[in-house]
């Protein structure tokens, strides 16, 4: 039945002309490296920070103005968290930073977004140890190796992350779903009442 | 042709076992009034701000941060508009403002998202004479009358979007879009060399 439906999908995007959607999977070339997901704007938005300090990426804003982070799930993942408060295998997170102005057009105070400082992909593998892995793209390479383990991402995810190393926290429509659903980690649980 | 392809997607929705997705067109009362798009968080994500002045759902925000402000727009129109540079009739964007936090978690500087304020609508509808129609939701109305023509966004939209009554200078990758294909407004071009 899963290939039928699948043959079926093909079908309908050959018939509505719509550009051929990628894989929602994280994809690797011959020596393992991943693949930059191109269509990350396509998959669901799940929040914004301006100015946070959220992962190594933020060092990447040299402008003087303060950065904004977008965070991105693949939709399968999305629809699978709506109705668990869970990541599925293959999930990936997208965490784009762009930089900010003042000024400009008709806007004259707090910020907008501009130019793209950098991407980085969070991948959940079960196959792996620590079963999530990260990867930091820049602003245009094609593909990247894993960051090294010992980055912080691998102890502060884990660690602070409200719901399975992601910063749920952040992204209030997921925040309530994880509460109805059960899946908030203990230590944020805790950390809720200080 | 398309009458297939619709067939054909029913099959797909119902094989897969996903929520059926709503329509991306506006869908309204017996009485003319809006339904409130439940599912805009699944259109396709534009840009957000912060404190940014950007019609009068700005208002909506008591709280002393300044708050986000966050852009989606309907799969269909975006797709179309990254092969044209230009919105289809039935184009829906929905504009969410969110209150702002600095401290929580392990966050401590810069601004993160937290409740709900509201959320406008902007429908594009050529059958009517000013093209496009504004709708205020706030938190939770599940329907919404038109905001009176004698609003300022039916004068500050055409007068001021860099594409056809939208923001496009404050969505970093349609603007480019918009520039290779020649779409942005003769006004809008002559106020970026000032």
């Amino acid at each position: 039945m899963k290939r039928f439906v699948l043959l079926l999908s093909a079908i309908v995007v050959a018939g509505t002309g719509q550009p051929k959607p990628e894989s929602d999977a994280p994809q690797y070339t011959s020596d393992g490296e991943l693949i930059r997901p191109t269509n990350y704007r396509e998959w669901v938005y799940l929040s914004s920070g301006l100015g946070m300090t959220y992962g190594p990426a933020a060092a990447q804003n040299t402008t003087r103005e303060p950065a904004f982070d977008n965070v991105f799930v693949t939709r399968a993942a999305y629809r699978h968290f709506l109705e668990t408060g869970a990541w599925p295998d293959k999930t990936m997170f997208a965490l784009e930073i762009r930089a900010s102005r003042s000024h400009g057009s008709i806007n004259n105070g707090g910020h907008y977004q501009t130019d793209l400082l950098g991407v980085e992909v969070e991948v959940k593998d079960e196959s792996r140890p620590a079963k999530w892995a990260f990867y930091g793209f820049g602003k245009s390479a094609p593909a990247a190796k894993q960051i090294p383990t010992t980055a912080t991402c691998y102890t502060c995810h884990p660690a602070q992350g409200a719901v399975d190393n992601t910063f749920v926290q952040f992204y209030p429509e997921l925040l309530e779903v994880a509460r109805r659903k059960g899946t908030l980690t203990a230590a944020y649980l805790a950390s809720e009442g200080k």
